[in-house]
């Protein structure tokens, strides 16, 4: 006995999603099939929709409809400060943050041998020449502060020495509102390695 | 800064998966936009292809490409026996575990009031008459040992209760090669109060 080929082809097209194992897809077809089948309609519309409109933004690399995003087509931001940052979001939050007025470069990813995402996946390809227009006199590494995170940051560094670009990389420290009692150690050693100087 | 309309889509679609929030649904999207268009489109394929095939078998209402699904379209099954399981994946632990070899009606559910799920869902009225078939004479209730499960066998008790059938339940115990230093103490108290007499 097994599943008719429909549901089994499905279950096995759901495994694609990152973190979704046999027994969640199993789960995540019943689910759509019995008490969503809209959604499962949806979902479908959704992805070709997606896959057909979606292309990355010739500047920035982030996703887009258009050949130029929102923000690369913003000629009011600051042109000579890119950050670089791993995803989508990290851009976003940034954006939400309004902490930066400068423009963008998303990598689509960082370094994870684990995951084989060497250098070759990050369209260094398109960074440099983007980072090297003569407009561009700092780049901002924004990566994540995990293991991949900063050792896609040194990458960066390594890469953009010597090329007459300051290369800033945003601080580490205690979060905003944080106690020291809760932090932790290795946040707080870093907030004390890295501690400024007042007035 | 918003993402653009076609991934904000994709990303809302993708929530209407069990357990999916924003953040997972982002990442995703992420993940099929970024590392694997091709599973994205065997995923919308797979949807589509799931939706306008698969249907219900008439006697079980397990999933079905067919009219009878296979166990039921099988004359050399016992036909007085009926298995009531909560969903396709149970029926299939069943008969991998090659214990039984009646027939089986699937609910496709089980009670739930936090889900809005009663009685009403579960396909009572498709359960009844393929009980009262004339030459099932066993209902064995196989749903789970939630709360959820018990609920829903105490209706099942219920409802088949004076019909002139036999009702069982599977059994509650220790597992097989379980250790009574390790098993859950609600288990342990269960296989105490369930004892059977050897010989």
């Amino acid at each position: 006995m097994k599943n008719p080929p429909a549901l089994e082809q499905l279950i096995a097209a759901l495994k694609v999603l990152p973190g979704v194992g046999p027994k969640t897809a199993q789960r995540m077809a019943f689910h759509l099939l019995q008490r969503d089948k809209k959604g499962a309609d949806k979902l479908a519309r959704a992805l070709d929709k997606a896959l057909t409109q979606l292309t990355h933004c010739q500047r920035c690399n982030t996703f887009s409809e258009t050949e130029l995003c929102p923000i690369c087509a913003d000629e009011a931001r600051r042109q000579d400060q890119l950050c670089i940052v791993e995803m989508p979001a990290d851009l976003m939050m940034l954006e939400q943050a309004k902490c930066f007025e400068g423009l963008y470069f998303v990598l689509m990813g960082r370094i994870s041998p684990l995951d084989n995402i060497g250098p070759k996946d990050l369209n260094l390809d398109k960074l440099l020449p983007r980072a090297l227009d003569g407009r561009v006199s700092e780049v901002v590494i924004a990566t994540n502060f995990t293991a991949e995170g900063e050792v896609t940051a040194h990458m960066l560094s390594e890469l953009f020495k010597d090329r007459g670009l300051a290369v800033t990389r945003i601080a580490r420290g205690m979060p905003v509102g944080g106690e020291l009692e809760y932090v932790d150690l290795g946040t707080l050693a870093q907030a004390v390695y890295e501690r400024r100087g007042v007035s």
